[in-house]
């Protein structure tokens, strides 16, 4: 085994227990993690690292490439190991202790936190854990199923501690592709001309005396935890197909339409789901994390290649392709995330994204993150770079929530994380509304009538003509914006109707 | 004259008068024109088409490259010739018609418009009205003060009016550069590695019949309207240099720090002027428009070369530069917007970007547009493009406005223009708050304290220690979050001891 796994034959010596190897970290230190999107995760070492906290004052700043599976968010925090964290997580347990100010959470921009570690703007990364199918004949370490920014935070680490995990196939050699940007004032153009082109290297450099331990494990990633289709989501996949259907009929796409891009979550997925039967050909993905429906795309000859940072499928869908990667391997590149979500590339290729609300306002403005403003999901992620920065950006959600007593659609959206500026399509189950080249005033009025049910509907109408009524490029009656929030956090609901039976009673 | 300023002698026979090329324009037609931040804006002909619009039905669509002098944008209003507006404006009288609801501002990121008329996914310009300080041999426009979108305008439009303004000197041939991105999926990396890099034309090349009329004309640019710095401006600068300061000798940057930008407005401009009496030398600008400051640096051996997309000027100082342009020349960049604002070029440079906010929250949340949420300013501008992709991002404001009966710094702003994830630095006359790598908590603590004056700050206090008991990443009273800005509107005054004693009388 040693000698496919670690090739350069010094660094055998390293090998040690996760126990032994969690002895690197000492308190106050902050951590560099592989893993995005539950995908290629430090798996044992971290959980090493909970045990010490349990029995000796241990607190470390973590941060990864996104979030991470196999409960290691939970059992660091449960541990009270955990003093910050960036750039995103999605563990409910971590999630309480950010909303309790416990925990201090910075929500970024994925692109954007190795930019700021190489800069030192923030603080430096003591120990990296990356995890690894190999170690090279120069010690260069090759990633699993996710790059995130695993490469930089090896280079910029003193030390290096690496999890070589048995159970994933060394047939992933030569699907990453290494690149990091020079510092400036040297630094050049990102040469991506295409989703598919290769521009770095399929492992990550480092001086191999860098690496301080090696682990060796046999956990697997954590399954992704979307949920299938239903009809609601295929409700939305329906009108974004004519949605683009229309654009190339007006000759403004082709039948390959742009690089696609799709956030995490069941309604991304069950999106690009939704191009399986849809007359569109020869598409390409250029995106952040790759679902099972890239290789339902895959399979249905619909797509030719899909670029990402990682590979997040379900337990059915994990065990078709990663028993079959030779079979998708030559369609497949996963890059750093500051590469697959940089915004010079988004730009140039003139992607598509696709992405969801959390809530979305009658203005176009989208909350991803904060229920009722004010309570941390998960994080923005890549939303941002690449809603900024696309050719056409579409946030998708279903028009209610909790059964009607949530409308996905408010007049004032109580935390944004994208401004309507990077927002040119609403979709909900109900309708789409294309808001390109429109005034505030005629954004609302396409949203509330294509992207809104009622009760909902006639009550954003009537804000509306209240809001008008005062003027303004954007009308709001701002004592009444968050109306709606407050009345479901004291009555359960948003809706007058059953809020103000509620009060009656 | 003419064999000077119209070098292709068959064009000489398409001079007219403004009258005569007002006619070209029709009834809902999109017309883009040349100006951006008051330089270099076409001045007659719009006047043309306003006097027609007073006798007969002509409303047009209005592009530019941001706002117009001249009273271009307040006569058209005033004439009922403007419908629809983007994507940037300044003018009292056209902002009173957004507000009332009678034209339509689609308020955008600077880079993109040119991107959304390219791709078809707004509507087509029929005529170009540009500015030039003359016509090639060839038939190419060569810009004056500006260049804004005007390439891609008179590219892009079927027809093209050319103003020649023998008020602006010939010396500025050769100031321009002309680049324009290929079209998808052709498009290559912008080939800028610094800020002195010359990668187009000097002049618009288009097709010579296009250009269906010249008119000539003896208009100056309308002077810039900034104030002069104040001592609160001086303070604000100063916060910024010490905190400079701290970051060289903290080996974060240079002497010569990183390519700056810096906003339109007095605030920005006073920054600037800041660093003429700075420890730091060969400093470069990237911005977007070049005002006083730029050339007052120059003159102070502090600036090594400015890029931007306009030059705006006081009265003298424009004299001054002019006047000596070939002093200037060969340290000087005039950019498509499009260039200018590109994020590709600005996250590779590595910008340090000083925006101006309107107000701010304790989060960090930026509005930089919308009076009390809903009355517009006069846009985002190029802010989105700059702060998003920044190396630092910097917000400045004096605390207070309208002799301290409004705070900028507030609760929750009422309009977001940036989010939180895209602020690095708010300071204001009372001092900097650095929010790189804190969570909303902590950043939330570091503007209250460093960055507002009271009663306002205990007010803030106060306002975050009860939302905090209703805990939260991002802790608000919803119900609270804009009662400083209802009271405001009631009584006046943001604060609540005047606001308490106008309800007792």
């Amino acid at each position: 085994m040693q000698e496919q796994r670690i090739r350069l034959p010094e660094l055998r010596k390293r090998v040690c227990s996760a126990e032994h190897a969690a002895l690197w970290i000492e308190d106050g230190m902050t951590i560099g993690m592989s893993g995005f999107t539950r995908a290629g995760d430090a798996k044992v070492v971290p959980l090493a690292i909970a045990e010490r906290a349990k029995t000796e004052h241990l607190k470390i700043s973590l941060m990864t490439g996104a979030s991470l599976g196999n409960d290691v968010d939970k059992t660091l925090t449960e541990a009270g190991a955990m003093s910050r964290r960036m750039p995103f997580q999605s563990d409910p347990t971590l999630r309480a202790a950010i909303n309790r100010g416990e925990v201090m959470y910075v929500d970024q921009h994925l692109s954007e936190t190795v930019e700021q570690l190489r800069t030192r703007q923030i603080n430096a990364i003591d120990v990296a854990i990356i995890e690894a199918i190999a170690i090279t004949e120069t010690g260069a370490i090759i990633p699993t199923t996710s790059v995130g920014n695993s490469a930089s935070f090896a280079i910029l680490a003193d030390q290096v501690i690496v999890e070589i995990n048995l159970t994933q196939s060394l047939e992933l050699e030569g699907l990453h592709d290494i690149f990091i940007p020079k510092h400036r004032p040297r630094r050049e153009p990102v040469p991506i001309m295409s989703v598919s082109d290769r521009i770095g290297s399929t492992a990550i450099s480092i001086p191999p005396e860098k690496i301080v331990a090696i682990v060796i494990t046999q956990k697997s990633d954590s399954a992704s935890t979307i949920l299938p289709p239903d009809h609601d989501t295929a409700k939305i996949a329906s009108h974004l197909v004519n949605f683009f259907k229309d654009e190339v009929r007006d000759g403004r796409l082709t039948n390959s339409l742009m690089p696609l891009q799709a956030g995490i979550g069941t309604i991304a997925n069950a999106v690009m789901s939704g191009f399986i039967d849809s007359p569109f050909e020869h598409l390409t993905m250029y995106s952040e994390v790759l679902q099972d429906s890239t290789f339902d795309l895959f399979d249905a000859g619909k797509l030719d290649f899909a670029s990402g940072s990682s590979i997040t499928l379900s337990s059915q869908k994990s065990r078709e392709v990663f028993n079959n990667i030779g079979k998708y391997k030559d369609r497949l590149i996963l890059r750093p995330q500051e590469i697959s979500n940089h915004p010079e590339v988004i730009r140039r290729l003139g992607l598509i994204t696709i992405n969801t609300a959390l809530e979305a306002d009658i203005y176009g403005n989208i909350n991803s993150t904060h229920v009722l403003g004010t309570h941390m999901m998960n994080g923005i992620g890549g939303s941002g770079d690449f809603a900024r920065n696309a050719y056409l950006s579409v946030f998708a959600t279903k028009s209610i929530a909790k059964d009607g007593k949530i409308s996905s659609i408010v007049p004032m959206v109580t935390h944004v994380d994208h401004t309507e500026h990077d927002v040119d399509i609403i979709v909900t189950e109900i309708g789409l509304a294309d808001l390109r080249g429109l005034a505030p005033r005629e954004r609302a009025q396409k949203i509330i009538q294509h992207c809104v049910a009622e009760p909902y509907k006639q009550m954003l109408f009537d804000y509306l003509a209240e809001a008008e009524l005062r003027g303004g490029h954007t009308p709001h009656v701002l004592e009444k914006a968050y109306a709606w929030h407050t009345r479901y956090r004291e009555t359960g609901t948003m809706s007058e109707v059953a809020g103000t039976l509620k009060a009656v009673a």
